[in-house]
């Protein structure tokens, strides 16, 4: 590497981990276009569609499962509770601990909102299943349990 | 769509556009990880590299590349310059409107970066340079400057 570096948008592009990440930021803009109507933000979105495919999860799952940190997950459970979309359970004093799960109104909103998104598909033409295949993989690595946690 | 709504883990992951997102969140805490030494996050390697491929970039050139909001550019830009990375060049008054430039100081801190960061492509096996492919008319349609904008 010459201690003068300079780089191309082509040396940029070519940088996948980054790509992935500037077409995120562009990809959420988009969806929270779509969804507006509907009052939901990407990842309020995300948290519902979680919850319909998980049993009973608990606020840390959800956190893993969407890919927030478990403080910010505690606000969006309480503001989607608030709204009545989902029930965080008896145990509401024991916090991230506590089982949430989708309330008649919550999936309701989901049934509407899933083909809202389900449609940003046609974003990537033919090759929206090919991303999905070759991004699964790092999607699933983050979502597991962590073995030290108990 | 039925009323009873429900979805597996296979229709969520369907969803490209959401796992892009959900992808990019566990790319940001690997690229962290690895940027770490250096004293640098993802999104200040982002400015630090698209500064080496423009040409004296504004702050608002700079927030449409990396893709995030014009006053969060504006902090990272002040924090690189109080580090010596970058020249927010004469006109520091005028804010958002002038021209950003490498110092020698940022070139050879990002020509270390580079390499760490551009090996993040072996995450994605032989596939790194077809993803790119998908992704990269997502990035270039964001961050072109919008028509509307003088």
């Amino acid at each position: 590497m010459p201690r003068e570096f300079s780089a191309t948008r082509d040396d940029v592009d070519a940088i996948a981990a980054w790509t992935v990440i500037r077409a995120a930021r562009e990809l959420a803009r988009r969806l929270g276009d779509a969804l507006e109507p509907l009052a939901l933000t990407p990842v309020e979105f995300g948290v519902l569609v979680q919850l319909a495919a998980g049993e009973r999860l608990t606020q840390a799952d959800l956190a893993r499962a969407v890919g927030v940190r478990p403080q910010s997950m505690t606000t969006l459970v309480a503001g989607l509770g608030e709204r009545g979309l989902l029930d965080r359970g008896d145990a509401r004093g024991r916090g991230r601990r506590s089982r949430v799960t989708l309330t008649p109104e919550g999936r309701d909103l989901l049934s509407r909102a899933y083909p809202v998104v389900r449609a940003s598909n046609a974003w990537f033409g033919d090759d929206a299943e090919h991303l999905t295949a070759i991004l699964r993989p790092i999607v699933h690595d983050a979502s597991e349990p962590a073995d030290t946690v108990p």
